[in-house]
């Protein structure tokens, strides 16, 4: 069993900026005991277009800013850091590291009658082919085909997220997607689940979208169950967010993702 | 007179990305002869984003890095770490910086005509009311409309600059420039000029569109003639380029910009 005070340490949960933030609600809502420590790279973000030795790099600052602080495990909540960096990591920290690349595969691949993929990420993301490997491994028989759609961060850090123009991009974007028949459709980026009400209205229901912040938390619930780490007190469990920017416009987005009970953001230098 | 060595010493520039390439691209036709570093922080980039803070700490690791490299000056050719830090890098360093915004606004009022201004540029720029200010000192008289444009470095950086998303979003950002009535529009971030073709589509000739690079580099030829400064030597002067993340899309923009002359494109280390 466990030490008790690691019991009660708080998640550590980093991204680029703050789309991450999508997985923090899903870990509230399927784990409102723990507490959370939230690092927004947002001095550096995006991570997306950036290169695989720059991406791990920063991954690894982030996770150590999280070590430090004395979390029990850490959810690398980007799926660029994730597909770049997830092995370094979890070879370089002693807590455990959770990606969100997994959970997302297996909640794809929870429709067996699934037979035609598509995948949207950033470039770092698509280019790593680490969803395409992944699902390819367990699912040889899957026709996957990935598309890079980098314009869709900006767009939903600007709000952006119902503007004829966003549409317009993802309509190019999407177009052969579409054109190949797939079923199903990855949002293989945290920021994306805030897209899932007009690619709800575009795709009219027929194609299953998968968004990996919710089974992101489902698999971070079964590590502390096997690890034997949820906290057990019975206080109220605290939330901490670090931004490595502050600016008013990431501060706007925190309280857009998490409501009030965010509190005071606080700077982070790493 | 300055010693032989600094005059044959080369020019510092430096963008959050590869904006400043146009900077670059303008010396080069008005300044055949000299020597030129170009460092894009393309590992932290958009600056426009960011806060105040962020954004001068960055201009002032920018400017030591090229300082090291013993340049003559130093041009900042981001409109965002201009507006935020001019002032600090000036009182800082001892060799001359060089904004993009006093040019621009000189370009803005070579028009006795003008009447009614618009600025776009970066949320940093517009935030800082570095333009509006300027303008406003000099012309008082002058009516000054500006509006934060932060999709349109992420279309340029894709190169999707004909897409007709970017015209969708172009149409309404401008539109309450245009309903102002506005005679002249200054283009406030160094990556801007690459909408030039199409902006003159959209507004037919009617609105003089005001580009800071190569106002930016007659700044440039003032200076190094009033401090004796220009490099005499007959050689051919080099051209470095270096990023402080290297993808392979970086290095395409810096090609799209410059050619093949640019050579190999280096890795920095801030």
């Amino acid at each position: 069993m466990p030490a008790k005070d690691l019991r009660s340490a708080p998640l550590g949960v980093f991204d680029s900026g703050v789309g991450g933030l999508t997985v923090v609600r899903a870990l509230r809502e399927l784990l409102p005991g723990e507490s959370i420590i939230y690092l927004g790279d947002t001095a550096r973000v995006p991570y997306g277009s950036k290169s695989p030795d720059t991406i791990r790099r920063y991954a690894v600052e982030d996770t150590q800013f999280l070590t430090r602080l004395g979390v029990k495990a850490v959810v690398a909540a980007c799926n660029t850091a994730t597909a770049h960096a997830l092995q370094l990591l979890q070879s370089t920290f002693r807590v455990p590291v959770i990606g969100v690349l997994e959970p997302g595969v297996e909640a794809t691949l929870a429709d067996p009658a699934c037979q035609r993929v598509g995948i949207i990420g950033t470039e770092g993301t698509i280019r790593s082919s680490a969803y395409q490997y992944s699902l390819a491994m367990r699912r040889p028989d899957l026709r996957i085909h990935a598309a890079a759609t980098p314009l869709l961060v900006p767009f939903i850090e600007e709000g952006w997220t119902e503007h004829p123009a966003l549409k317009a991009v993802l309509r190019d974007y999407l177009k052969p997607l579409l054109d190949k028949g797939v079923d199903t459709l990855v949002l293989a980026c945290t920021h994306y689940p805030l897209l899932i009400p007009v690619l709800k209205k575009m795709l009219g229901g027929k194609i299953r979208l998968v968004d990996s912040a919710s089974t992101c938390a489902a698999h971070v619930r079964s590590l502390l169950d096997s690890h034997d780490l949820r906290r057990a007190a019975k206080s109220k469990p605290s939330l901490e967010i670090y931004l490595t920017d502050l600016s008013e416009k990431a501060e706007v987005m925190v309280r857009r993702f998490l409501g009030d009970d965010a509190g005071k953001v606080k700077m982070a230098v790493l």
